[in-house]
């Protein structure tokens, strides 16, 4: 897949086949945790169209990525209907937090530092799409094909609004964020979720 | 207009002439604070998805509506930005603020207040809409007319979704919430917003 190169070529290590095994365990939570990430992308969104107002690349794009989030949380939820899987509470996972802990509280780092954070997990996001239709689980290949151009353009947004909005270079940033999320998706974790780590 | 007939009927009181006067004095507070508001909107219906997970028609029609306000939001920003209007930070008006406190702090009824309050924040807003739309204030006639229907659509949704998850009639509910909004749109107000009174 060519929209996926970017993407692998950005994230400094693959998941562990052992993540892709626990998914095939657990379609319910793979699919509901799913969805529960597509709420907080959007919400990620919506919380920066009201703290940037004077930036209006970013009020447009990040406007529209939010609106596809919700097109893929009713696609995901549609999905779980089709399986009769109910939508039961389920906890996050370690991840995005521990990837915006990394976010910096003073402006101007703050919005690229979280515009980074945003890259980093639209990249993990469409190359664990990118295993799930690799390895068509639970049938979902075809599903998650349709969902991994737009994840793939997201993460091409947040890295391109990053630099727009960077007073200095962003690689620094990068790599300190993608080193987190390296070692995140290598250090066992207790709970199965959509970006865990391998299996404790 | 026949999609307003049921928004008219709703409410108990129009807008007053007053609230036009000083529309047509203020074209950029007008957009900016309807940016504001589409953004709100979006919000509080994403804030339903996170809290409901089990309702499955909710999960459904208000993911749709917070990608209707989006893609609002990013026309009232594209009209902003046709006038040269900068996108600045402006307060709220006292409106939804207002309305919210009606919601009780208990569930179910907790979730039906929030829909029941939903409803009148988007009749009213409808209700505004068509008084731009017959005044063609500011030449932004055509562009609220294309909102319009949706926002009735809103204003359908949101009752229809308080009417089925409600455990008994909520015309009690509705009656007070309508005469807050009553009372609202006719007490002076020191700031002119969307959604504010009279000019003081």
């Amino acid at each position: 897949m060519d929209l996926l190169q970017p993407v692998r070529e950005f994230l400094t290590c693959p998941t562990p086949q052992s993540w892709l095994n626990a998914a095939s365990q657990q379609p319910a939570t793979l699919l509901i945790d799913h969805a529960n990430c597509e709420k907080k992308a959007a919400g990620t969104a919506l919380s920066l169209l009201y703290r940037y107002v004077d930036r209006s690349e970013l009020l447009h794009r990040l406007s529209r990525l939010a609106r596809e989030e919700l097109r893929h949380f009713e696609q995901v939820l549609a999905e779980m209907q089709r399986r009769n899987i109910p939508y039961t509470h389920l906890s996050p996972s370690r991840y995005a937090g521990e990837l915006r802990a990394l976010v910096a509280n003073h402006e101007p780092q703050r919005l690229v530092d979280t515009l980074v954070v945003g890259a980093v997990v639209e990249a993990r996001s469409c190359e664990r799409f990118a295993l799930i239709v690799d390895a068509d689980l639970h049938g979902l290949g075809a599903f998650y094909e349709r969902l991994l151009a737009s994840e793939a353009r997201h993460f091409e947004d947040y890295l391109g609004l990053a630099r727009r909005y960077a007073q200095s270079d962003i690689d620094d940033k990068v790599a300190a964020v993608l080193a987190v999320d390296a070692e995140l998706v290598n250090r066992p974790d207790s709970e199965f979720r959509f970006h865990s780590g391998p299996p404790s």
